[in-house]
């Protein structure tokens, strides 16, 4: 839709790589701002990246790796314009979960495995976007995706309360991580825990206080807004100043220590076919995770000014992105919400922008890293805590609630599994969950007993309304699609009326909300006129849909159908009992009744 | 509904119990026709038992074990009239694949595994049946089954060319058994093969010109037919007589050899936490299977004469059945298409003759066993063979692919896998493949752009019909139910109809199909409503369904949404373009088109 009258093969290449389109009208103007907000969001994603390395389980410079080739690669191939990928909370949380069985923390085997990880994850999704099956993301409901990262980021929180205070706090789940506390608290580390603390309330006032507080100072609102972001960026220089103004160090503050200066080395990740094998399932769920935030930050942020975000390009580009996170040394990385906010409110305009971040990140590769030496690792962990928290919605818990109880089901699912069982258990109890109960939902469909409203040529609900109805015919609408989950309940329901009901001598099937009718449905049809045949009853169909009409003449169905298929049940009954419909058509309308009812059975 | 102004624990009572209801009315006439029944069904009942238990790896007798607790069991909690549970072919070869990779055949863990697997076999059907999860056979469509059934009857004709022509002919799938007759069809041995394919022959021809011939030589159609159906018993007995009669098991012709005398012992199996573990996904698969396959003949045959099965008390009956299997000795069954047909043709009307039928295999077991010692095994092959091969349906592999490719492709991959890798890899393959299938099928539902037909009120696709659309209105129709599977594509399809419309200022969605909005379809809409807010673009809707409307009202959506809820699609029309709506409603009627269309628009 969008290449007219081009080169086919240039429509291709546009479509794998946007940045030709973007590219090619690229301007000094845009060159500005994106310089602009590329800067701004270096400026978050340093701290950023340093502490969601170290809570995957990795060494600091490793989040900085993965916040440089990823940037790039986006740019080429992504097309949302603002979207900032690079080191998220709750990835890197699942990074850490996947590694836990598969080395420890600290060894060049733990560090081999992120690697392939973040391959294995660009992989998967390189492959979801080339063959096409981004729908498998849809495995993943709202309330489980939304409950999980709920459950995530507290567990995060939870686990960062470690650095903060000084004291041990690790576990692979919540359940761990509280007794890993409560065993550790007697030994919390004062001086540690003073500056941890004191940037938690920190990084919460310039959250706060910080935006009103400049504007009152005379700062416009946009840059009082972005200033206010490099909280993160101010706890860190402030408090490593502190640690090295008062040698805290020496006096039991962990800080960072030596970070290796320099870019990170390219190298493809060792194949070993077991490891990538055990890799697979964590990686897949990392994957479409990632995925998933990724896209939704993406689509709302290109709504903002009316861009298109392709679901299915995003799959390629976040794959290649993360598959060079993989060979640059990094690990899994997505699409950041914080920061693409951030990017896009600075005034992105293009993917260049992340280009622009990535070289940032590279110069402090370069040049910064031994100003990180004095840098508390408490800092990294208030960052981590109020980072996170603002991303658990318990009030999603309530209104799932009151919406639905199924999807409330799942959601709690999967918040309770991933406290104390582990964040994949939670993700797969939650995707197992839901498609239950979809199954379960959609096995048991509406089927309700109609009957015709007298003075009118329209059929409802015996239940809800006053209708004529005849003992020796039995119409039922039924309101969901026809296939293999819902296809036995059908025969079941129209057996046990039919077992009930001795006078019985018609069944008409009313179709209007049958969208489709598969191999089983149809089985059943057959199976249901066979019986009913046998049992002296003819069957009939009304308000059949064009396209299922196709279908059926497919099959020999309509050759072996007792009864018809009429244009309308009025004309089914018609031609059944044609003194009863038109005794009831023209009877007058009793008061009670309307044809418009508030449940909407008004639509046959 | 059944029970009115009765004693509830009364109530409770006949609903687990439906001997109390059948029994009370039980009378003489009734007795006598049931023993007449009782009496065919043991004579085809014996040599299939003896065959089945055979095909399983089992000892014979096993399969007359196997053949008279269930049918006893069956006859107390059984809802059908008239089936015929025990062994069937189907169900043993899936117990042969259960126990391949656990014991060896003949040894006595062998038939204790058996014996586990029938009671694991039978706690789950109870389970199901009384946690009400019958609708977990929904999971095996239609098409999966009836590959499943074919494939497997063909693997089990092919392995019974083995005992019929005197070779070695085993392997878990269709590969190995052919690969085996290839490698062994030199050793034919020339005697066993005379009395294994003249059988055939035989049984062939009873099918087909016994019936004729009988009824020409003056007898009525229904005692021919019954006789007909003792072709089994005919060729055992006339082949043992041959073999003893000319000593040919010395002349190398296999023969059933000694077979124990007696009733089973009752025992409970054994219990061991590793082989439940082990076998529960094979019983699983079992349990379904024979549900499924035994639900759809039991509702066949009470439709015939207008009686009531239910699905549920059946799970639990067959489940009461297959642990009965399971602590006398046996192995797992399930009702059997054939013997139930001669059982209800026979004049069966309750499930006594069932506990006739075991009294019969009773009396066998007692009296008979010795007789059967110089039974051909090459017989029993030829037996089996004619029975599932009238179980192959090839000709539903082409009506499945006419009808429908999804489920031709379920269909192939299950027949695929079956002769590939075996019966497990088969079905499970299907199941997840039909999942699949579904899942990517509702992820993508027809989505409508839809305008006013000139001179009516109605709405229709935009590529079917003559439209009144606006530029600054997008109407759209969902044909499906919003829920996760979906709610993305319903994201992205508006997303992108935004995106190319620079002019848009209101979107409608029109909601006639729409049965449920789940969590994630919600979160969708809000997303939808807040992106096009964004963008400047007011969200409406229209004829959404009553208890949809309800659920909303329970959520923040309708207070948040920036248009309204139209209680029609042109209301929602003329509230935003009153002039345009009256316009088309007055304008005269294009001749080109119709309100009521094949393709079923009709209906919104």
């Amino acid at each position: 839709m969008e290449e007219r009258q081009e080169n086919p093969v240039l429509g291709v290449l546009r479509r794998y790589l946007p940045i030709l389109t973007w590219g090619a009208e690229y301007s000094r103007r845009t060159f500005g701002n994106d310089l602009i907000a590329g800067a701004i969001v270096t400026i978050m994603l340093i701290p950023q990246s340093l502490a969601y390395a170290l809570l995957a389980g990795l060494p600091a410079q490793v989040g900085l790796y993965a916040a440089m080739a990823p940037l790039v690669l986006y740019a080429i191939f992504g097309t949302s314009r603002a979207l900032a990928v690079g080191p998220v909370a709750v990835a890197s949380l699942m990074t850490a979960a996947a590694m836990a069985p598969l080395a420890t923390q600290g060894t060049p085997e733990y560090l081999a495995a992120a690697i392939v990880l973040a391959t294995v994850t660009g992989l998967i999704l390189l492959a979801m976007g080339l063959l096409r099956l981004g729908f498998l993301a849809n495995f993943l409901s709202h309330p489980v995706i939304s409950g999980f990262i709920t459950a995530a980021s507290v567990q995060i929180a939870a686990g960062q309360l470690g650095p903060v205070l000084g004291i041990g706090a690790g576990g692979e789940n919540l359940l761990h991580i509280a007794k890993s506390i409560g065993r550790n608290i007697g030994q919390v580390r004062p001086l540690t825990a003073a500056i941890g603390l004191a940037s938690i309330l920190f990084l919460y006032w310039v959250r706060g206080g910080l935006k009103p507080l400049l504007q009152r100072l005379g700062m416009g609102a946009r840059p009082a807004d972005i200033l206010s972001k490099a909280g993160p960026a101010m706890a860190l220089v402030a408090t490593t100043v502190v640690v090295w103004g008062f040698g805290l160090d020496a006096r039991g503050v962990a800080v960072l220590g030596k970070v290796p200066q320099g870019l990170p080395q390219i190298a493809l990740p060792q194949f070993e076919a077991g490891l990538w094998t055990t890799i697979f399932v964590p990686a897949l769920l990392i994957a479409i995770v990632g995925y998933v935030e990724s896209i939704s930050v993406a689509l709302t942020l290109a709504a903002k000014r009316r861009q298109r975000v392709d679901p299915n390009q995003e799959l390629i580009a976040l794959g290649i992105a993360d598959v060079g996170a993989g060979v640059s040394g990094g690990f899994p990385i997505t699409g950041a919400l914080s920061r693409s906010s951030v990017n896009f409110g600075a005034g992105a305009e293009t993917p260049a922008a992340g280009a622009f971040t990535a070289a940032g990140i590279a110069l402090t590769v370069l040049f910064l890293t031994p100003l990180l030496f004095f840098l508390p690792k408490a800092t990294l962990g208030a960052i981590i805590i109020v980072a996170v928290l603002s991303l658990v919605d318990l009030g999603a818990l309530k209104r799932t609630y009151t919406y639905s109880r199924a999807d409330f089901l799942a959601m709690a699912a999967t918040i309770g599994l991933t406290w104390v069982k582990g964040v994949e258990a939670g993700l797969v109890a939650g995707v197992a969950l839901s498609l239950f109960l979809h199954l379960y939902k959609t096995s048991r469909p509406h089927i309700a007993v109609v009957g015709q409203i007298p003075g009118t040529a329209h059929f409802r609900n015996v239940k809800r309304h006053v209708v004529i109805t005849d003992p020796e015919i039995l119409s039922l609408r039924v309101d969901e699609s026809l296939y293999f989950p819902n296809a036995r309940f059908i025969e079941d329901t129209i057996n046990m009326a039919v077992a009930e009901n001795q006078a019985l001598r018609h069944v008409i099937l009313e179709c209007p909300a049958v969208n489709d009718i598969d191999a089983s449905a149809l089985e059943s049809l057959e199976a249901i006129n066979r019986r009913l045949k046998d049992g002296g009853i003819t069957l009939h169909l009304s308000e059949v849909k064009g396209p299922i009409m196709d279908r059926l003449k497919r099959s020999h169905f309509l050759q072996e159908l007792t009864g018809k298929v009429h244009l309308t049940q009025f004309d089914a009954v018609s031609s059944l009992k044609p003194d009863l419909a038109r005794r009831t058509l023209e009877s007058r309308r009793t008061p009670t009744t309307d044809v418009r009812t508030p449940d909407g059975d008004g639509q046959s």
